[in-house]
């Protein structure tokens, strides 16, 4: 089935999904965040990972939405964390209701996603929520590393890679993984499509990062630079203070000190940096090895190379996003 | 078993409990919050019930903390939207660390107990799943009900019940049923627990909303008449609300809405009101209303009378108790 198809199939699962009336605070913002939109990356991800192993995805749908659930849940959540007014450029829930609001709606949604993730055989059950436990577990690890980072001066790049590999990567694994069993994988071709999907996200993660700071402003949805604006710890400034050595050291701790700037300015400065110290090709490699990595367990699958197409497809459609 | 035996059993779990020590601002919340005590009131409820249909309660064990951690997870966010200073005397979550802790370390609390609702045999995951699924959204529900009430001025004493209902007393019921399941209950005599925990939870609020008010001061561990300096919408102001008129509505209308006051004196007067309106005798005839209906359920349980000894004696306990 095509990417479109999928995700009509997602969508239209997100437009019937089942919610009590009462109270309407408790479920109107559940409604409300699905509603947004989105790619719905993670449940297509579900269900191609099912058409590898399956003609027939349809038992794989719940499962899809509730990993849609769950990921919105996140969102929900780490947006109070994070107090940003806008998602998709409409009003956050805590923002559009209140923070107290959010919190309860966003705890119901994580039971929704278990009950979602349930509807699956029961030969499959415990399984399936084995690893849908240890993901949204880890996905709150991540969320808390990311948390402390804010505070830290000195972030290595291994526990950035840790950290988004935990936030972000294995919530992709997970919905491949999840999917490929519904599908009837064995679990060790299951288990390469996670660790392709996790690899894949973490690689998708670093160039969301280079993105932000080299992405076409035309194409890039956000500000250009915003990152850089933040302070925000990403692969790019973590290695620029690992190499920054004497003048362009004490120019970077001035542009991460200073409490007032003109924003062009210091993205133009920081960018600069970035430049002298040849981030960005850094910062690429790396990616492109984590993307070595995904290539090589979906390999190790054996299936027919058709069946594989469009997965390695997706993967390349993502790579090469210009926002 | 005796209760202080099945406390113990629950305690050295508590202890036990597995959790990872990175990030520790992630876990260490967790492991403060449940260690802060309590009653144990549910776990040990669940080994009761299963302790009615089996010698052995070590099979109810991990289930059993996970009701206890579950109950854990809605403290540790109810106190962020009550913003409650203190729990249990020492400082809340969300005072000693902070509230975007607070919130992630019970999202993560909510998949622990998860992860320990389903050490249970394969026979029962499915079933059990069910219930505490559909158990942790009511809790939600209830706590949006409670919420949505304190900007009410009008709340009927039938929503009322049904808000104590969801927030406090499915989850009684539940702790209940579960533990019986897995003492090999079948699903008829399991749900008249469910009811009698649920009925008994009903009457258990309702008392501690009388003891607010009536209760032995030198035994009643917290401030008499709290309730009535925070225009807590409990059982005996919605009734007061109900059957005021004339001057004693108005009387009782000055208290409410009057924003600064002696606190001593609000108690003395709101108190006046309930002694002329009779509310006392009318929430302990609710109150026993719902002992009565428990009661019901746990005699329709086809054992013999020494196994289902224990969990009344537990019950009668509950309802003398005097804090």
């Amino acid at each position: 089935m095509k990417i479109k198809e999928l995700q009509h199939l997602i969508n239209t699962e997100v437009e019937q999904l089942a919610l009590p009336g009462n109270p309407g605070e408790l479920y109107e913002p559940i409604t409300y965040l699905m509603a947004l939109g989105g790619k719905r990356m993670r449940p297509v991800l579900t269900l191609m990972a099912c058409n590898v192993f399956s003609e027939d995805v349809q038992p794989a749908l719940k499962a899809a939405l509730g990993i849609e659930v769950f990921h919105n849940f996140s969102l929900m959540h780490d947006d109070i964390m994070d107090n940003a007014p806008l998602r998709r450029g409409k009003k956050t829930v805590h923002e559009k209701w209140n923070p107290n609001i959010a919190i309860l709606s966003g705890d119901v949604m994580l039971v929704k996603a278990y009950e979602l993730m349930m509807q699956v055989d029961d030969h499959l059950l415990r399984t399936v929520l084995d690893i849908f436990n240890k993901t949204a577990a880890e996905v709150c690890e991540g969320q808390q590393m990311d948390m402390n980072f804010e505070g830290h001066a000195n972030v290595e790049v291994e526990q950035y890679i840790e950290m988004i590999g935990l936030k972000t990567a294995v919530l992709l694994g997970a919905s491949l993984k999840i999917g490929a069993l519904i599908g009837g994988a064995a679990e060790a071709e299951a288990q390469h499509l996670y660790e392709f999907g996790k690899n894949l996200g973490i690689a998708f993660q670093l160039q969301d990062d280079i993105l932000d700071v080299f992405g076409d402003p035309d194409k890039f949805g956000k500000q250009v630079g915003g990152d850089i604006i933040a302070n925000k710890k990403t692969y790019l400034l973590i290695k620029a203070i690992e190499l920054a050595e004497h003048s362009t050291k004490d120019e970077l701790k001035h542009w991460i000190n200073i409490p007032i700037f003109d924003a062009d300015e210091k993205v133009k400065a920081v960018t600069n940096i970035y430049n002298q110290l040849n981030i960005r090709e850094q910062a690429e490699n790396m990616m492109h090895s984590f993307v070595v990595k995904a290539m090589d367990h979906i390999n190790c699958i054996e299936v027919t190379p058709e069946r594989k197409k469009q997965l390695i497809d997706f993967a390349g459609q993502l790579m090469v996003r210009e926002h």
